[in-house]
């Protein structure tokens, strides 16, 4: 049976030491009164208890149960509610959320790593949270005083909890299409008719009421993704004095029977002239909708991380137990019928893919979460847009990059079992399982890539890009036995980008034919960075942990040696343009 | 619900077209009598209605269903039995093999496709059949005259299976170290004992009976792999007029639960002193066992081919079905609310991935089945040890690259469905389960890289690998377009290959640290010269069929262009060298 020990000393070592969250914090007025170094250690020692000790028990079990649909009833696995109730009490739903309404405040730097123990420890029961937490972000962000005081600290402290619905049958990557529509009544609220499909936690036994933020259209709406709006649908209305009022037309058809998280409840959502709330301006829906969708997106992106910490974590433990054959340079454990699996080079190339891909992921998204910090706490506008700035070139590589690499990390992790890894008994399959809707859901890595290339690069003429390679350029002028092939790659990548820019205004294909292996790249790049500042501290601090720091050094040497010469291919690849894509009609395939 | 279409038209070209089949039938003496054009031809027909119509309509409802075990007996899912007896009443078990006993003799080329459009209909269903020819084929080639004819015939006939059992709790890699015991008994046969895990048709309901093939130590055995020894041990004992007499000790103990082949009954066996009889030498039965496991191995590849082509065209007809946004060129189809989605670049980037991959793993697969078939039915010595060479450095290839695109394809095809890959109804989730075990079973893939580069190419001094790449040089001077990348792929394959060599002297872990890149690159290489021999034979035929082989030279544009990159990566991460994989020691992981 796989455990889940929260990996603190890198967290701390990520949080602290590489990006000196407790000195940023400082210097930001609204988090120096809310956090420092012991109560950022605090937080995650207790986040570290309440994963590994009672939501990681309840995975194997979930997965085994699943949720359960009876007369419109949703039915989570044993002991979901009750840990919910744990959970929500210890007001991690609002971890980071807006203390005026309930949140705790926490920095997102902070919360990324939470997020990631959470998701290493159960991807079923984080998203019930995960989507709660992005709920009250967009309404903290584009709701009415009213509806913000109503629904917000019910959601916070996760006594309700939260849905996003936008996906219909016909309409998934193309919102413009959907057909929910929404009927203004007297009252000024307004009566939504529709089908959503894929909603997760559409109905559950969690909690008291559902809040669904829910896309649909206004009856003179213009056509396309202009034409949408955002509205809140309770369960539940909800009465003046905040008790629970009548229940809401807003139904669960039946739930979907996936490949994993099968904990998860994934539903079909009817809507028959449902209660709901404009949030934000009428045909402004989409905006407001990406608040929570971002949110998600990183959320996702660290789902991909989660469960590569928990797959590597599994896999390294067996690698040192399991025993099969001898290490070719010689028998290492002579007094054992074979050497521990650990010796041989491939397991150790997977174990070293696994790791430096898991640690350079979580380094990326806590320096993703720290600009989200300074994008929001920051006093100066121009540093607040700056950072925002590289929130918005650096959410999709996170998403798509963390879970692309977490379906490869639960892939090696499952190797490495050999046999034992294709059966359930020890979590590898669950795990491969679980992490692979991530590459899906909140928008696919294809699309994530399309934004990433067409929006954040391309449109962009490339400006947000080049602020993140200045960066890298001035820690490139600090001592690193990195230089040259940081400054190596983070020239091709720009080089790559200009070249694309180029190709776009003479190919309309030039983007998607990329945008896939544009994104790896850019990941790979990314991560060359992380991995850099992180050796750089390790070598700094030798003498204090001399073991923690020689393994972090060893892992960058590796990276830098063996995986990021991916780029070399994708580059190639990506070079040879459009034209082989569009060789074939559509219905030669 | 899927539904799956065998690709005649894409088999014959390879096998008719490409290699030539019914020529290289013609001459070789056994086979020109049992085999032409036509016959190949409506065997490949039959094959595609039974697959089509019989088996691959029990794929979903088994893994719905599975095996399941109750006092000592496995039950497989509705419709196996009935659908084997069918199958087995056409003679498919014994379609390749020996006519002396009741095989039907065909070529292992044309088998070869038999195997990919059975794995592609249903891989558990497949797995039956497969492990009954692999044991056929290993009783043909070393057990005694009597055991060939009291066990082949029904065999063949499919009214008894055959199994391999060789892994242990403790010992799967490494079977050196096995437990199972074999005590010689005054009649000459043996008495079995031992607990043998992952037995795939260990106990089932479709045969009368199992004849399990058995590795065992001997009481003075020499330590290590020099010391095991091959039993066949049946189910029931067989009297001397062919009918089945007492239940011999060999009982399935439980099935595994697994993450997919869930119809597939994987099983503990225990062997309490079960009677036993030797096949071959005592103390040889590792390299009696390889005959099978051989066969298995290519098989398993298939596997890989299968599932990708089922994934394919699952994807195919969803992308031109599935409407969703413009193409990025302008409205492909106005008159709807969308196009086809096939029409976005990163789509056709999937399905093109797919095809090539697939085609090319299917034309690669011939070309084994070809040098197969060559090995076992040429005249000449020298012509068959040349062939057994090239089946012998392939073989592992096959099994690893086959299954690993395998898993590349089906996780492409699940992805091009969105949300809808990621719920079962579609049927693209199980295709990456089923095909994920691809990569495990019969030898891990990491195992298969060893072989290839420690025994087939280091060991070997390259010898095997130059009778390759003079084909690959002689084909390059005929006409191609693909003469300069394809000779410059051969030349990095050489000059890596010879670069490992020499490393492998100093340093005992550089085989280790590179052969699964080694086998990739490989792979890609054997892919390339694949398509530039179908682009040579669809050039030379064009206006025959110009839809078809127009489609075949695009693809082969696209391998050439988008894949084939993917080799300077691999190249560039195993020349950084062993190093990198040490800098940790065992507890840093």
């Amino acid at each position: 049976m796989p455990e889940f020990n929260a990996p603190l000393r890198d967290m701390r070592f990520v949080l602290h030491e590489v990006f000196q969250g407790p000195a940023l914090w400082a210097r930001l007025p609204a988090l120096a009164e809310r956090v420092d170094a012991d109560t950022a250690d605090a937080i995650l020692e207790e986040a570290a208890k309440i994963t590994g000790q009672l939501i990681a028990p309840l995975n194997r079990s979930g997965d085994e149960q699943g949720v359960s649909f009876d007369a419109g009833q949703v039915r989570t696995p044993e002991g979901f509610a009750q840990a919910w109730q744990t959970y929500r009490e210890g007001g991690w739903v609002g971890l980071a959320g807006n203390p005026e309404h309930g949140g705790l405040g926490m920095p997102k730097m902070l919360a990324v790593q939470f997020e990631e123990m959470l998701y290493a420890a159960n991807c079923s029961f984080s998203l019930y949270s995960a989507l709660s937490a992005g709920t009250c972000l967009a309404l903290d962000a584009h709701a009415s005083d009213e509806l913000k005081a109503a629904y917000l600290p019910a959601l916070y402290s996760g006594q309700w909890a939260g849905t996003m619905c936008l996906t219909e049958p016909h309409a998934g990557t193309d919102l413009g299409i959907i057909r929910t529509k929404a009927e203004p009544h007297a009252d000024g609220s307004y009566r939504i008719s529709g089908t959503k499909i894929f909603i997760t936690g559409g109905e559950q036994d969690l909690t008291e009421n559902i809040i669904h933020l829910v896309l649909a259209k206004l009856p003179d709406a213009p056509a396309g993704p202009k034409g949408i709006s955002l509205f809140l649908v309770p369960k539940f209305l909800v009465n003046a004095d905040g008790t629970l009022g009548e229940r809401n037309p807003a139904h669960c058809g039946s739930l979907e029977h996936k490949m994993g998280i099968k904990a998860s409840a994934t539903c079909v959502m009817n809507f028959d002239g449902a209660t709901g709330y404009l949030i934000g301006e009428p045909n402004r829906g989409l905006a407001a909708m990406f608040t929570m969708m971002n949110y998600e997106r990183l959320s996702i992106g660290i789902q991909g991380i989660g469960c590569a910490e928990a797959s590597y974590q599994n896999a390294a433990r067996y690698a040192q137990d399991r025993l099969q054959s001898r290490a070719a340079s010689g028998p290492q454990a002579r007094e054992k019928i074979a050497d521990p699996i650990i010796v041989h080079a491939d397991v150790r190339r997977m174990l070293l893919t696994m790791r430096t891909l898991t640690e350079g992921g979580r380094a990326f998204a806590t320096y993703v979460g720290q600009q989200l910090d300074i994008a929001k706490y920051a006093e100066a506008p121009e540093e607040r847009e700056a950072a925002q700035r590289q929130v918005a070139l650096l959410t999709p590589v996170a998403k798509a990059f963390f879970t692309d690499n977490g379906l490869e990390s639960c892939v090696l992790g499952q190797q490495v079992f050999g046999g034992h890894g294709y059966i359930r008994e020890w979590g590898q399959e669950q795990l491969v399982r679980d992490v692979r809707i991530a590459q899906i859901y909140e928008g696919t890595n294809g699309i994530q890539a399309l934004d990433l290339l067409g929006r954040k690069v391309v449109a962009d003429g490339g400006k947000a890009l080049a602020e993140f390679t200045v960066q890298v350029r001035s820690f490139c002028e600090g001592r690193t036995p990195y230089r040259d092939p940081l400054l190596t790659a983070v020239a091709e990548l720009e080089s790559l980008s200009q070249w694309l820019c180029e190709q776009a205004v003479k190919d309309p294909n030039a983007i998607g034919a990329a945008s896939v292996e544009y994104l790896q790249v850019f990941g790979y790049v990314a991560y060359a960075y992380m991995w850099a500042r992180m050796e750089a501290v390790a070598s700094e601090h030798l003498e204090q942990d001399r073991a923690f720091y020689e393994a972090k050094r060893a892992s960058a040497a590796f990276f830098f040696a063996r995986l990021l010469p991916r780029t070399l291919s994708l580059q190639a690849s990506i070079r040879a343009g459009s034209t082989a894509l569009f060789g074939l009609a559509a219905e030669q395939f």
